[in-house]
């Protein structure tokens, strides 16, 4: 957890905790002299202003190098002894220093929880580490034993079939990089303020490497008869999740995914198998996958009539509204987090669409007065998260920062006001609007909706 | 541990203990006519021909659904029950059917273990989550408080400067899949077979987003002297691992590292810094880096004159020799699996080069007498990990499977032989040659070294 955000500890509190700087003698004057010079120097006078395109000053923590009354460099106290041998089981985890990065429950809190969100501040790149990526389930996380698991495929197909996890694994796989969020995420920000941080107000999304089997590879191994429009898909716990997909969609870009970033899926993604459904909500992405039906209409199911439909502005719900607008976050700095000072900051965050890749991300450090293009990491991905980086040099003064994405549909992520003259704001699903972050004089981070 | 694994427990034994199967009454006659003829039915008939480019045949495991004596569907005991609740603490951890897929120590087992390695067999994609990174560390993993760790920068430059890591984070970051692999990797296999699995012979390998600060970035902000043509960088563990580093690659695409796969470093892989040298051996990439110092030549530390060094065919120890080669291994089917029956699996592995990108993958499922085109996984990133993917129809024959990769640079994968013309076989290093093999009528996949 580093940079700007709630550490109690300063690092200038932490330099002059700790006196074990490793240093060479030959440096001591050199680096007394720079203590405070370097505090002043401006990057536009280096080489960091090319690249990062912007004039700034990063105020470093340089500490007085520590050395002892002789004058010799002070080792750290970790250099001085053997370290720890491997892990017993030998299944690596986090530093013990990152123990606050985990996932969270509502907030308020629920009285029956049934999410756990993503630390979205205190991640790096695109790809979501599988102990951190968010969780939704409706009764619970199964305990399947994946020799027992098996896949139904039935109603309008030629070959009804029943397939063991050592079928499906034996089928050609295909391994892609794609985001998932709930269409929840978000959804109670359209009524009012509800979260403090970003992982309390866009932590129902994150982004895997998965791998898997094209669902049109097994359909065609059952073949499909042309009567066959939509498709039911069923998972096996305890609250038996269904939901019915447009037959096009399954048979274009759907996955059957038994793996996440290397390994297989974790319990509560669904181990061991579960439908993947590239930039739709995630709730159609049907974890603990059990049956596929082929039918020729909708089965209305509870999880597509009494929710996730979109409650209209005019009082009319829509249904089957599966793709995920575009959309972006800027996850540092946000809520929660504190400026220690001013000067340069990389405000970065996600963006992403279901409906295929992001064409550019707009940051404004001024309240939306003006916009400026941020720089999206390559490779951008279809239907990935795509991280953005916008170099800020914060002179100290209150301001509201606004991160716009647009995509390659040509689509522009709305304000909030633009989505709530289409929404109820008692809907609770697919809220894509611009977060605003607030920024105060002394540098708190806060939820500026 | 799916598919063509060492389970003792086969689908079929699994199909008679497990009577719980979730089946639809009105498909029970429809899936006994089926349990016989999909065995025999061919792909080629289907779809799938299409998706792969080949014939061939899976036998499905197509198990009788089972029912109650009034012929109602029997549910699966997870379906009939709550789920578990959120993990406490909330950070996430892979399913117990799973617990088998770890890193290992050396086999055999060496006096003092140094390094654990990653189960190449059971990964996906590219991507290897953070719990399954091997680890080389050569005086056990330091406990560093990240607050208290400083990296000092000093030598032929202007300015001297020693950064906090709340100041490394500040500076504008960039994020890349890169691979990483020991130069000591499946070198013990140049003399001699000495691993059964893929893990053993390869698992010195893995592959991350890596999220950082161009070490240019950094090195701008302390100014190089024109003289300084080499970098020393150096950890803060017990061996205070020390290496010498050309400039060119300093200020050519190295990073300073802080976050991997999405967050901070693990212990074992550099925690909170490490130095990352795409392409480059992975000793260079210095963990729990705490000084560079700029020099005009190389200091000559012990891991870069009695170790890491290249021992040629004549007697004569290369230096330096900092770039891995092009290399490419099959990882399923590997060693130590075996083939249940004939009929169609996907060959597939990894290939990867320290020179840029993966050109191409050829497989041979004939011991080298014919080679045909393996698909790679898009995106084919510079650097990284290359996902390749190969149908094969094995009829029982006995047979060999090997890959060889060529690279961006025209660079082809030797041959064991091609690299013992120009290396001893008491080299420890660099061992990129072809892994073959072998497969018995009976479907055993053993080392072919």
């Amino acid at each position: 957890m580093y940079g700007i955000n709630k550490d109690p500890r300063s690092s200038d509190q932490s330099d002059d905790k700790h006196n074990e700087i490793a240093m060479i003698k030959d440096d001591k004057t050199a680096l007394t002299r720079r203590k405070t010079a370097l505090t002043r120097r401006r990057f536009i006078q280096t080489g960091f202003a090319l690249s990062a395109g912007t004039a700034g000053s990063l105020a470093f923590n340089n500490a007085q190098a520590q050395f002892d009354s002789q004058g010799n460099l002070l080792v750290a106290p970790w250099t001085k002894k053997t370290g720890s041998d491997f892990l017993t089981p030998p299944y690596g985890v986090p530093s013990k220093y990152e123990k606050g990065v985990v996932r969270i429950l509502p907030t308020p809190a629920a009285a029956f929880p049934t999410a756990s969100r993503t630390p979205l501040q205190n991640l790096y790149g695109i790809i979501t580490p599988n102990g951190l990526i968010f969780e939704r389930h409706h009764a619970g996380v199964p305990d399947i034993d994946p020799d027992a698991h098996r896949l139904v495929i039935h109603g309008l197909v030629d070959r009804p079939l029943m397939l063991t996890m050592n079928d499906l694994v034996r089928f050609p796989s295909v391994s892609m990089i794609y985001f998932l969020e709930c269409s929840g995420n978000g959804s109670a920000e359209l009524k009012k303020r509800t979260g403090t941080t970003v992982q309390e107000t866009h932590g129902l999304l994150s982004c895997c490497e998965w791998t898997g089997v094209r669902l049109s590879t097994v359909l065609a191994e059952t073949g499909v008869k042309s009567s066959a429009k939509w498709l039911l898909a069923e998972g096996s716990d305890g609250a038996a999740m269904t939901r019915s997909i447009p037959m096009q969609k399954a048979m274009d870009d759907a996955l059957l995914v038994y793996a996440q970033n290397g390994e297989m899926l974790r319990p509560e993604q669904g181990y061991p198998l579960r439908l993947f459904l590239p930039g739709y909500e995630g709730n159609t992405n049907i974890k603990w996958l059990r049956r596929l039906k082929l039918g020729t209409e909708p089965w209305q199911t509870r999880e597509e009539t009494s929710t996730y439909t979109d409650l209209g502005a005019g009082g009319k719900a829509l249904q089957f509204t599966f793709e995920m607008g575009v959309k972006s976050v800027i996850t540092q700095p946000s809520g929660g987090m504190r400026l220690k000072q001013a000067g340069f900051y990389e405000i970065t965050g996600f963006a992403w669409t279901g409906a295929g890749k992001i064409r550019s991300v707009d940051v404004s450090i001024d309240g939306g007065k003006s916009w400026d293009q941020a720089a999206l990491q390559e490779p951008v991905l279809n239907k990935s998260l795509t991280r953005f980086r916008y170099p800020w040099m914060w002179k100290g003064e209150p301001t509201v920062l606004l991160s716009r994405a647009s995509d390659s549909s040509g689509a522009i992520q709305p304000t909030v006001d633009e989505v709530l003259k289409l929404r109820s704001a008692n809907s609770v699903y697919h809220n894509n609007a611009i977060q605003p972050w607030l920024v105060t004089a002394n540098g708190e981070v806060s939820n500026g909706r």
